[in-house]
């Protein structure tokens, strides 16, 4: 595989990007890493940081690369797929993006084969170069979509990629992807910016705040997570989300209803199934 | 202090008071600690995990005692509190319940000075007499209610051992604890209950949460908490969750119209504003 792996491209530099390059250099610590980024700063800190080796600001200089990997919104995955159409038939462009539907729909006929759409399932609510640690992607699970689109040269690149940083591979559809995403991840973020926001709109948040336990502090986590990303997943999901949302909101109106009633005993049966939840997870 | 923590009972020997009996055995490891729960199965475990020095199942037995701890749900101490009308008078009774107006509201006036109503902001989701370990109070907030209605060494001697315990300590009325609660712990576990049951009802939830990362997992994770102490709390606290359950609503609703109406500078708006909420925290 390393053979495969000498010059790669990593285009965003945030925590995703940043993560990734880390772990390209466990894999392969002689692959030359080229880091682009519309943001200046970001450019610089990741090479203070050591997370690249150079930085370009010509997309044409990723042509001949053995992977690019695009860590950026999705908005800017669609976009910069259009710029990458002139790349080496044996170059292999993946990204990371958390929807995949718009993204596969709107791949360039002339480089599907050489796309392979992923989604790794993990992050933190930090962001930027400085947030980027090697071990952000192990042990996770990460879903390759749409794959029998891809060549077999570059599927079978990405699959070691991922089996090397320890992830657990999944394979679907990019629809379905979507549906799921947006019940295990867009959606709960919907949730704790609605939890955050609830709180901090009380007439002393403060004096509330001054009691949070682990449970609030872990629910309210992810509200710090950057509106950039979000904003585009939230768009790029709509529909899934607002289903997902609706569902959502019948179990807590249910919740409700039974407290407003003092149903307890159909109350304790709910509580009870949502117990149940991790008998799976 | 020592002196007067030489015979201790700890009512209700699970997550909260076996880990308070243990933290107590660290400020004083001379004092014996009495445990009484209906539960015969956690009796035998407290003891065999030296959570207390022995076992009664007489109420009278504990009228003596230099402190009795009451870790039972909400409506357990509101009958236990009647039960104790006998102790001695430098006897303290403190109740670590998770709602406050009630029991402050119930206990009867010949106990009054000997009771001391607290909160401690603490707890994980697992329950019962295995999950006590010592350190679960420490750092954590707690909560004493209406302080000036307890005797003067009762209040002494609780903020002594909180304050050994390493708790930050706050006062408050009960009232408004009960309402801040609901905010920061009773509404937060109706949501996580509700995103557990949203995922279980979907025609897949396996494959769903195959994909889960950190975020889903830590909101989810309160679901798994026991339906026995929740149900109570939401009993005791109905109306100010019924409250807090309102305004979480309307935040989710705002985001959902929002994202309907593609509103996006609007939705960035709202999540920079939730992102606020960890500049307090």
């Amino acid at each position: 595989m390393k053979n495969r792996l000498k010059e790669v491209a990593v285009i965003g530099l945030g925590l995703m990007g940043g993560s990734f390059a880390l772990s390209l250099k466990g894999i392969n610590p002689e692959c030359r890493i080229t880091g682009y980024d519309h943001n200046d700063q970001h450019c610089i800190e990741a090479l203070e940081l050591n997370l690249v080796d150079r930085i370009t600001d010509e997309i044409s200089d990723l042509y001949d690369m053995d992977l690019i990997v695009l860590a950026i919104p999705v908005d800017g995955i669609i976009s910069t797929l259009k710029e990458l159409t002139d790349v080496s038939s044996h170059t292999t462009i993946m990204d990371l993006g958390s929807t995949k539907s718009l993204i596969v729909e709107s791949v360039p006929d002339k480089i599907r084969k050489n796309f392979v759409a992923t989604h790794p399932m993990t992050g933190t609510e930090k962001f930027g170069p400085s947030a980027a640690f090697a071990e952000l992607y192990r042990g996770k699970a990460v879903v390759l979509c749409n794959i029998e689109d891809s060549g077999k040269e570059q599927r079978k690149l990405v699959k070691e990629i991922y089996g090397y940083m320890g992830m657990k591979i999944f394979y679907m559809d990019a629809k379905e992807h979507d549906r799921h995403a947006a019940f295990i991840s867009h959606m709960p973020h919907a949730l704790s910016y609605s939890l955050a926001n609830a709180v901090m709109k009380q007439e002393n948040p403060q004096a509330i705040l001054a009691l949070a336990g682990g449970g609030f502090r872990d629910m309210s986590r992810i509200a710090k997570s950057s509106p950039n990303m979000w904003l585009d997943i939230f768009r790029q999901n709509k529909s899934n989300l607002l289903e997902a949302i609706e569902c959502l909101k019948d179990e807590l109106n249910k919740c409700e209803e039974m407290v407003k009633k003092e149903e307890w005993e159909r109350l304790r049966e709910w509580m009870l199934n949502a117990n149940e939840l991790h008998n799976i997870l």
